[in-house]
């Protein structure tokens, strides 16, 4: 069953390959392809976002922003197995980095959100992140006059909308991807980008069947797959993946699979961030999805291949953030 | 008694005035003189200090940062009455803004700190600060070898310690100065740079009294002045002040005077954060350290006024993280 499982997933991506391979005019069909640097259609937006995605005041204490769990200084994540959240609430999951996140093909672990616009709005109002409503935070924003200057800019509009909020998150995060890794020069015919065991990493990765779910040019993020194809995994998360979402007991433990892009960067890893190195992973990975035991040897090759998947990291200056005016609702570290 | 220690003050600071007036060539012998950009010594220190300064692996729990209380994207503060810091610990006093703070006479409210590089120490080891140890975050640092690298690189040696971290935080704090305010442009000769409200708000600063203790390059910073002069401070906060680290008596209630630089952005105000207002602000300075009932129109003025001393914000790219290895212990955000 789980054998024939893989098997189709892996004509699956064979299909995927043959269409996708050409398009970027490689000398071989790979299973990976090469991430395009972002275009933005709209900066001012893009912009706006920014300073939404660093601004700690639409969480109740104003000290949690979208950049305290995706911190663009490392790898976008928070690096813990779970994130802290408003009065330091442990965290059910741990935090996928926002990094090629558009290229996902839902957001949140489970795909509970379509997009990114719908993923924004999320934790704003989730109790245990940054406990606040979207009514309070569009009040913060409508009482801010270089917001509201800029929201006018953006959108036309005197009035702040959470739609326009998420909106220019999102388009903020679609410009958070990470081209120019040494695989993408590799795969792109920089034969001299990557060396001989992590060639050699890389091959293993695709014979052992790793590639059957971490493939496209996300190498992951565009399927949801059961967490324990070969053997149950063990773990105290109470996290139940997919079927939160269905509702159908057949997608209990399906969770989505995550990118591998700079995955150097965004440990720790799995949805309950239990494996602390990338070693740890794939030998987990290997045992409990394709029923495979790696010899150290060749654990060592795909983790060299792995880092060899960190980009270049989103670049930008700090944003300075418009000061509250007197009106402005004030945050409530410690309230109840 | 009050009115003579205004007196004396007042006569101090005018004997200030003549010789540091002098030295930027103005027409005019002002108790403020502009900022100057800073000068960096040694960049590749400075640099160095910068990724640490945004590096949440200095705290117990790796969530938080020096940036995280003094937001570089928020005037160098958090914007709250006082700081959360590991488990949600309420902090018993407001964070001091880290922007111009190399001009401060000591460090801290209290100044218990003589400079920079000794205050950067402090906050990592504050048990409800960052929660750490020197010792655990240098045994952070030493594990990832991009930072042990970059280290040899500034200091010459294979073994990091903190005083070579204080060092790298306290260079990058001296970048932090903001030139360029619309005042600064007005002392040194453009008379269109502030309006005539403004100016009326500044020959009111002056004439009040309140250019006593603000005053010199940072409107404030060097010196330490009873909190309540003429009437006594009412509020909850326990802080001593100065008191705390001279363990005289006569000290008890003398705080460092905050600088006025960037404070439009540096709200809430005072040592206790009580004041969420530029208004509330100068009503309660008036009264309590001038004797002073400032009319709506004068303190409206002078809060013009005070919106003008904000200066260019320090801009950069955000730091990238190097990544930890295998060996780097790992955050401890729930722990004991």
């Amino acid at each position: 069953m789980s054998k024939q499982r893989i098997l189709s997933l892996t004509l699956a991506v064979a299909a995927s390959i043959a269409v996708s391979g050409a398009a970027y005019g490689l000398d071989s069909k790979e299973p990976i392809q090469p991430i395009a640097a972002a275009k933005t259609k709209n900066p001012a937006l893009a912009e706006l976002g920014k300073k939404l995605y660093f601004d700690a005041r639409l969480s109740k204490s104003g000290f949690i922003s979208c950049n305290s769990c995706h911190n663009l200084s490392m790898g976008g994540t928070d690096n813990l197995k779970t994130s802290i959240g408003d009065h330091w609430h442990e965290g059910p999951i741990n935090a996928p980095t926002v990094l090629n996140s558009s290229m996902n093909v839902a957001q949140f672990w489970d795909g509970r959100a379509a997009d990114l616009k719908a993923q924004a709005g999320g934790p704003i109002a989730n109790p245990g992140e940054m406990g606040f409503t979207h009514k309070l935070a569009v009040d913060v924003l409508q009482s801010i006059p270089a917001y509201v200057a800029e929201f006018k800019m953006v959108f036309g509009s005197d009035q702040v909308t959470i739609e326009e909020v998420t909106k220019a998150i999102a388009a903020f995060e679609e410009t958070l991807v990470t081209p120019n890794s040494r695989f993408d020069k590799w795969l792109k015919g920089d034969k001299k980008a990557l060396n001989a065991n992590e060639v050699s990493g890389y091959k293993l990765f695709k014979e052992s069947g790793c590639v059957a779910c971490h493939n496209g040019p996300a190498v992951g993020g565009n399927s949801y797959q059961k967490m324990g194809v070969v053997e149950a995994y063990k773990t105290a998360s109470k996290a139940e993946g997919r079927s939160a979402v269905t509702g159908k007991d057949a997608d209990r433990f399906n969770f989505k699979v995550p990118t591998l892009r700079n995955v150097e960067l965004t440990y720790p890893y799995f949805h309950d961030g239990e494996a602390a190195t990338l070693k740890q992973a794939v030998e987990t990975m290997g045992r409990i999805q394709l029923g495979k035991k790696f010899s150290d040897d060749e654990n060592a090759r795909i983790v060299a291949f792995l880092k060899t998947l960190t980009g270049d990291q989103p670049s930008f200056k700090l944003p300075i953030l418009p000061p509250s005016s007197d009106l402005t609702p004030r945050p409530q570290p410690f309230g109840k």
